[in-house]
């Protein structure tokens, strides 16, 4: 069975690899709408959007080799917001400002997709959460950070395998569900 | 003041590197000795132990700089027993068969000793746990993780941060602490 990661993500790649998956990437280039605000439910519907944009334009409707095309999308939430990519520096300020000194969740959307003679024979769409606990952060240290250029294609601001780790108090759930794939849980799936 | 890191440990030189901390690497050389059972006073014990190895070696009786020796120490504990790094590919997979389906502790011990005019004015010596919990693995996932080599080296037989990533179902505290380093607790301290 051929796998295909939905996904550009470098740190997504990375972490199959660990599980020494042999995969593909193609990567969903379909605009991303969302209709709920409800943090794991915008995962689900992204991931799922990703991996069946991927399904419908090279696999649906083609006999022959079997697939299974796996999406992810993952969001901050911070007292039920979702905090996306920052618009600029004084946006990225802000949200570590918000994050500071207290925990938030991270929510990584997972859609796996079988498909068998041009046709999807089962799906897996589910929702991995991880609580994050940040450190108390000085404006001083803030700025810092948000110099270093790292926060600026990151949801929520930051990047937990970075220069932020030192932030980090702890977290309670899936660590490389933070780094944007539960990997644990889609082996599990897989299997 | 001079920062001296007690470890040849690459996976702490490199928490000490994202965190933005100049520093020099003069790893202990002494023999460990262990007089506790219990996982916290040993990890305390033996981070003391390097930190002040170190110390007497370098700087103490010395009129001068002012430094900041930090030495660490991690194990695996299971039902309050400690795991050390594997004697040999059979007890490496004694050591997975017991971590397999449930939940362990990872101790990692700190030790910070602020030295000036050759004297230690200052210490911090403590012990942060992480409760890591370990997906259920059948024998050939144990076989095949022990067959990567990966586990020979490592206090209980895995590496968080390397193929045994997929197994890791979920954890409760700093992940950094499981790689060998609580980073934030250390930046806490010295600032």
């Amino acid at each position: 069975m051929r796998i295909i990661l939905a996904s550009g993500s470098p740190r997504r790649r990375e972490l199959l690899d660990l599980a020494g998956v042999s995969y593909e990437v193609m990567p969903s280039e379909k605009e991303e709408i969302i209709r709920s605000t409800v943090p794991e439910e915008v995962v689900k519907e992204l991931s799922l959007m990703k991996a069946s944009d991927v399904a419908e334009t090279h696999f649906l409707g083609k006999a022959g080799e079997e697939f299974l095309v796996i999406g992810a999308d993952t969001v901050v939430a911070c007292d039920d917001e979702i905090l996306g990519k920052p618009k600029n520096e004084e946006n990225a300020k802000e949200m570590l400002g918000r994050l500071s000194g207290r925990s938030h969740s991270v929510f990584t959307g997972i859609a796996l997709l079988w498909i068998k003679d041009g046709r999807i024979w089962k799906t897996v769409n589910k929702a991995v959460e991880t609580k994050v606990m940040v450190e108390p952060m000085s404006e001083e240290e803030i700025e810092g950070y948000v110099a270093t250029g790292e926060p600026m294609d990151k949801a929520g601001a930051y990047a937990i395998q970075g220069k932020f780790a030192p932030y980090i108090t702890g977290i309670e759930g899936d660590y490389y569900n933070v780094m944007g794939f539960p990997i644990c849980t889609v082996m599990r799936e897989i299997k």
